[in-house]
């Protein structure tokens, strides 16, 4: 098992999977939580720190980095592994949840879509061949299909044409030139219909990727509506091939995604709580602006490993988010990755011992002691 | 040599001097440049990188960290540095300078000074006594006397009471208690004026302390009138005691103080460049907003070592840059304070082998190379 795509389940428990997957910058052992690194770099945070805390891999968005700084400065300065200084593997997003959610304007037509970017307000064109390309010149290990994403109260209509439009560019996007050991990931949609996530499904098996993402949740639907059509959905993608949710990292919700069988998840969550004071804990969330840990000894979270924990205190980093010092920004953000790296290694680990519903449990127990 | 205070003055040339100077965290070779942790942080860097780029020894302010969060906090939290994460040598400058640079109002007395703090507005009354208390307090290694810094166009007849009340004003800082091995620096006052700074800086000798600071310099008079008072006060100052010019950090102003005959100096230049996008080099600074170095391979400084340097091209750090992203602010700091320690290790270097003279002048027609 070496070669970039290949895929091996070591252990099932209920629908919870442990697996390893194999790309052309290393392994990936699953349920592998994916820190966000937007524009080439994930928030405040230092490759050498990523590292340190266990990140196995890493999310580039092609939307961003298409329009700031480029895909081709970013190749001509080696691709984006060098660009960014991460010689892991990088999944980079297809740019289509991005174009649904953050442009201003946009038209969509069968042939792609037309936006303004966030940036300078200039008219941007994204096909389905164009959001390959850019994600081949970055180098990415995993590329995605670029997708048409319908909004959570969409009727049904609009979720079916989305379907079947998504269906047409992941096959114009399986016929686009990939990077040497670039795999491609299709993306499921359908909403919150059974039977249009199945149509969905069925049809990109049938063209055939080297993993499945389920796309389209967590997008403001009810909160047992994701997981019920995560569980739905991930039953019936092959049993042999990776499956991804997008964009999904509370604590509580990579448990639950990775109980329906989901191997591979990733969220801006850890860093832009970071950014705004707050701390992941196995007892829930902290806010460290709150004067109560003004005084406090303790680490964020007395039993996490992390660079943070090990060396700093509550009181020292309500200190500094209270005097908005970048330092504390920073800690609280490799704090929360570390921990939800910890918190997928540990499900790991549950999965491997044929106790992930013990787990499970005891930590939404714990999880539930939000402050 | 192994008691906090010991200072051994290892090769002199010209008026330049390399020593080793012990305090109770450790030996500190000099010259040094000194980093300046304002709150607790030197902004944006982690203590761990302050020490992979060879930080000897970190400055801390006294009028900022009694104001935000207070001495007695940081007390009960272990002290300084146990509180930031830095168990090396940090000095505490005494408040005199801020008091008399940030304050919005403020009344000077005989006994003390009172001013509204920067924070909140609160009027705020500092004596000697408390200057050196709030050391003490904090844990520091070195101790600054409570001074008064005039104007840089202040009249003579001013900055002659200045140097009086400074005078009065260390005596009541000597006879204050210090922490366990803290050693205590009195700073020679006196403007641009030979003899008041002469007078000052024997009357300082006379009390007798650790080491002896030159201040009220670099606050706005000319820059050749700068390093000539230097080199005539660190002249007049006792060959075996440590000399530290306050508040210096361009590389330029570096080799200038130490050719007369300082040993220590500190500034928050490097970190306020890395956060407004412009690095140090040998060859001048750069400017990392500019677009010429969008697509430029090159590290900010070919020839440095620094983590920086040695994983990222300006290209990458020119983007961090132009979209404001922390990581940005954070390689450019830690590779400016990897540049200075790295020169002022240099000088030390040029200082014993006797060849400070060719190493200044080589270095200065290399940074006029200003782009």
């Amino acid at each position: 098992m070496s070669a970039p795509g290949d895929f091996a389940v070591e252990a099932v428990d209920g629908a919870a999977r442990a697996g390893r997957l194999v790309t052309a910058h290393g392994v990936v052992e699953t349920p592998v939580f994916m820190p966000v690194g937007t524009l080439g770099t994930v928030k405040g945070v230092d490759p050498a720190e990523l590292r340190a805390v266990g990140t196995q891999i890493l999310l580039g968005n092609t939307y961003h980095l298409h329009l700031r700084p480029g895909e081709d400065l970013v190749a001509e300065l080696g691709g984006l592994h060098r660009f960014m200084g991460w010689d892991g593997p990088i999944l980079t997003d297809s740019g289509g949840f991005q174009v649904f959610s953050l442009a201003h304007t946009r038209t969509v037509d069968d042939d792609g879509a037309t936006f303004r970017s966030v940036y300078d307000g200039d008219l941007v064109r994204l096909r389905p061949e164009d959001a390959m390309r850019i994600q081949a010149d970055l180098g990415s290990d995993i590329a995605m299909c670029f997708d048409e994403v319908p909004a959570a109260d969409a009727p049904l209509a609009e979720v079916a044409r989305a379907v079947e439009r998504t269906t047409r560019w992941a096959e114009r996007c399986r016929a686009s030139p990939a990077a040497p050991g670039q795999l491609r990931f299709g993306i499921v949609q359908g909403g919150t219909d059974a039977a249009l996530r199945e149509r969905s499904a069925r049809d990109l098996m049938g063209i055939g990727f080297d993993g499945y993402a389920i796309g389209g949740l967590a997008v403001g639907e009810e909160r047992d509506e994701t997981f019920r059509v995560t569980a739905e959905t991930a039953s019936l993608l092959p049993v042999d091939r990776p499956r991804y949710f997008m964009g999904i990292g509370d604590p509580e919700g990579i448990l639950r995604v990775i109980a329906a069988g989901v191997d591979m998840f990733d969220c801006v969550l850890p860093t832009r709580l970071g950014r705004t004071g707050a701390a992941l804990t196995a007892h829930g969330r902290l806010n460290l602006r709150n004067r109560a840990y003004a005084r406090d000894p303790l680490p964020l979270d007395p039993d996490c490993p992390c660079p943070t924990c090990a060396r700093f205190s509550r009181a020292y980093i309500r200190h500094l988010v209270a005097q908005r010092e970048l330092l504390g920004m920073r800690l609280l953000s490799v704090h929360n990755i570390a921990f939800l790296l910890a918190l997928a290694a540990q499900a790991r680990e549950a999965i491997v011992e044929g106790r992930f519903d013990d787990f499970q449990r005891a930590a939404l127990e714990r999880l539930a002691g939000d402050d």
